[in-house]
C-alpha cells in the first residue's frame, strides 16, 4: 500500500491523496460506507460501487462470531466472499466489544465478552485480532485498541492510552498478508496531552497510515475539533489520517479542514433505513407527512440512481409500508451525497479554496 | 391488448403465445412476480427485468389503502410511480379482503372490511374496485369476485359464484382507459357444474383475456387438475388463461399441460426471503447447515445474478445474519428460475415435445 498526496490547499492544510492498494485506488478526503456483516445493508456491491465508494468498512467483531474467519478464509478471502473487488479495511473489534457486548472483562492479555448472537464467551487479544483480520484479508487491518467513555478521569483515560500503546507492540509483532497494512488507532480520550503523547508512541508503528479512535462517541462538536486540532500538526503528513465513527457532513468538512484524509460511520445508511436522506442543508426525513405528494427526487441536484428514477412520494410509500426497497434507495442515495461531497472538498482543495468552500457549505448547513 | 398464439403443441394443448400491451410484449406461458405494494419486495424494477419477467402484479387492495390511488394517479399511474415500463396486472382486491381483513361483511352491494393497516373500516364495490384499478392504470384489471374456501356446500359454492357473475356484469359496465383490459375470473369452488358453468357464463364478458380464482386455496392438487380439465375445452382458445395464485413449477407445469397462459404467486419471493430457494429438484433450504461451507453456486446451471456472483456459503450467511440481501439474492434467483422454467416451456412446445418436457422435468422434481 503507498498513500501519495496529490495537492495540500494553499488556503487550509486539507489535502487530496490517493491511496494505492491492491483492491484499486482510493481517492481521499473518502467516506467509507459500512458493510458490518460482510455486506452494506441491502446494497449490491455494484450498487454500492456505483455511488463512488471506493472502499467498504467490515467489522471483525461480527464477522469472527459469523459466519467466522476460518470460514471466510476457505472462501477465499472477504472480498471473494462477499464479491467485493474494491479494498476493504476492518476494524479490529475493539470498538464493537465495547458498544455491543455485556459483561466484557478487560485485562493486559485482552478482551473477554459475550456474544451478541447467542451470549456465548469469547476472547480478543491483540493477536487473536490481528489473526481474525488476516484470515479476512482486508487490505487495511486496524490495531486492537481499547475504547473509553467520554468524562472518564485523566488517570482512567492514561490507563486505557497505555494498555493500547501496549497491545498495538504485540499487534505489530503479528504477521500480515503481503497486501496488507496496519494503522495504529491513537487513543487518549478528550485529554490533549494524552491525545499528544498517545500520537507521538503511536506514529513510530504506523507504515501507511494513522487513525484517530475514541472521537464522536458523544462529546460535544468543539471537543472533537478541539482534539483534532492538537493532533492535525502531530500526524505524519505522507500517510492518509482516519477519522474513526464520523459520517456527517459538517463533521466530514471540518475534519477535512484538521488534516483528515479517511472516514467512516453507519449514520447514513442507518438514517436511509429509517426514511431520512441526506441533503446540503442537513436531513430530510422523507417518512414525514409532507412529501406525501412530493413528486420531486429526494435532490434535484442530486445524480444518484434513487434521484433519478423516483420521487419523494414513492419513497415515503415505500417507507411507511416497511418495504426494503425504500431503505435501498435512501441508503443509494445518501452514500452518493457523501461521495459527492467529498469529490467537491477534492475539488476545493485542487483550487486552493478549501476554507471559503467549507464556509459556504456550512452556511446552508442546518445540520 | 391483443393475444396472438404462435404455436400449439402436437403433443398436448399447450400453446406458445404473446400478448401485445401498451406497455410492452409478454411471451406465455409466463410467471408474473408480485409486487405488491408497487414493489417487488427488496428488488429494483431492472432486476426484475434482468429476470426476464415482462409483467409484475400489483394488489388494489394494498394501494387503495396505502398509499391510496388518487395519489398514484396523480403521481402519473402506477407504471411511473413504481418506475416499472412493462406491463401490469392489478388483482381486484376480492381475495385480499377474504385473506387479509377480518370483520368482512360481504352482500350483494360489496365488501365492507377493515383495513390491515389500522383498522378503519372500507368498502369495495365492483365499480369502486374498477374505479381504483382506473386510477392505477395498469394494464390488465381484474373482474372484482367473491372468493370461497375449498368445502364449501354447493349451495354456498352456487351462491358466491352467482353473486360473482352479477359483479363482473357491474365490473363490464365501468369505464376503463384505452390501454386497460378487463380479466373477468371463473369461480365455483370445486364443483366441476358449477366450474362449467361459472365457465360459459363468463366468456361473453372476456374481450382479450379470461382468469380461473378460488383455486390453490387449500385443495389436493389433483383436484385443482380436475378442475382444470374440465374448464380446458370451454376455455377461448384465442385469449390468453390466467391461472392466479400458483407458482410452484409442478403446479405450473402441469397447468401448462391444461392449457394456462398465465401464472402469477408470492411463493418464489417469499420463501426466498425466508432462504429457500427453487431448484429442477425442487426447494433447497440454503439457510440450512449444510449449505454453511459450500462454496457452489445455488444452481451451477443458472445464470442469474446471484448464482454468477455468490456461494451458498454466503448467502446462508446473510440469511443467518438477518441480511437483506439474502432475501435479495434469493429472490433473483427464484424468479429467474421461473422465467427459465417458463422459457424452457415454450421451447418445448414449439418443438411439439412438451409432453415429454413434462414427464422428465416431474420425473426429477420432488416438491
Amino acid at each position: 500500500m503507498r498513500f501519495e498526496v496529490l495537492h495540500t490547499c494553499k488556503q487550509s492544510g486539507a489535502r487530496v491523496g490517493r491511496i494505492y492498494t491492491d483492491h484499486g485506488v482510493i481517492d481521499t478526503p473518502c467516506f467509507m460506507p459500512v458493510g458490518t456483516k460482510a455486506t452494506v445493508k441491502g446494497l449490491n456491491p455494484e450498487e454500492v460501487k456505483a455511488t463512488g465508494a471506493q472502499i467498504v468498512l467490515s467489522n471483525t467483531y461480527h464477522l469472527y462470531l459469523r459466519p467466522g474467519h476460518e470460514l471466510i478464509e476457505k472462501a477465499g478471502g472477504l472480498h471473494k466472499f462477499m464479491n467485493w473487488d474494491g479494498a476493504i479495511l476492518t476494524d479490529s473489534g475493539g470498538f464493537q466489544v465495547f458498544s455491543l457486548s455485556s459483561l466484557r472483562k478487560i485485562s493486559d492479555e485482552g478482551m473477554e465478552f459475550n456474544s451478541f448472537i447467542d451470549g456465548s464467551r469469547h476472547f480478543f487479544s491483540p493477536e487473536k485480532s490481528i489473526a481474525v483480520q488476516r484470515a479476512l484479508g482486508s487490505d487495511i487491518v486496524m490495531a486492537f485498541d481499547e475504547l473509553t467513555a467520554p468524562e472518564i478521569s485523566h488517570e482512567k483515560a492514561r490507563d486505557a492510552m497505555e494498555r493500547t500503546l501496549r497491545w498495538l507492540d504485540r499487534c505489530a509483532a503479528q504477521p500480515l498478508k503481503s497486501h496488507q497494512t496496519l494503522f495504529p488507532i491513537i487513543q487518549g480520550n478528550m485529554f490533549a496531552d494524552l491525545r499528544r503523547e498517545s500520537a507521538l508512541r503511536s506514529i513510530p508503528y504506523a507504515t501507511c497510515g494513522i487513525a484517530i479512535g475514541g472521537l464522536s462517541v458523544g462529546e460535544t462538536a468543539e471537543k472533537m475539533y478541539e482534539m483534532l486540532d492538537v493532533l492535525q500538526p502531530l500526524l505524519p503528513p505522507d500517510m492518509p489520517h482516519y477519522l474513526m465513527g464520523v459520517g456527517t457532513a459538517d463533521y466530514i468538512v471540518e475534519g477535512v479542514a484538521r488534516g483528515v484524509d479517511m472516514f467512516d460511520c453507519v449514520l447514513p445508511t442507518r438514517i436511509a433505513r429509517n426514511g431520512t436522506a441526506m441533503v446540503k442543508q442537513g436531513f430530510l426525513t422523507i417518512r414525514n407527512q409532507p412529501f406525501a405528494e412530493d413528486f420531486t427526487p429526494i435532490d434535484p441536484d442530486c445524480d444518484c440512481y434513487a434521484c433519478r428514477n423516483y420521487t419523494r412520494a414513492y419513497i415515503r410509500h415505500l417507507i411507511k409500508a416497511d418495504e426494503i426497497n425504500g431503505g435501498r434507495l435512501l441508503s443509494v442515495h445518501n452514500l452518493r451525497f457523501l461521495a459527492r461531497l467529498t469529490a467537491d472538498i477534492r475539488k476545493a482543495i485542487f483550487e486552493d479554496r478549501f476554507l471559503d468552500f467549507k464556509r459556504e457549505f456550512l452556511a446552508q448547513y442546518e445540520g
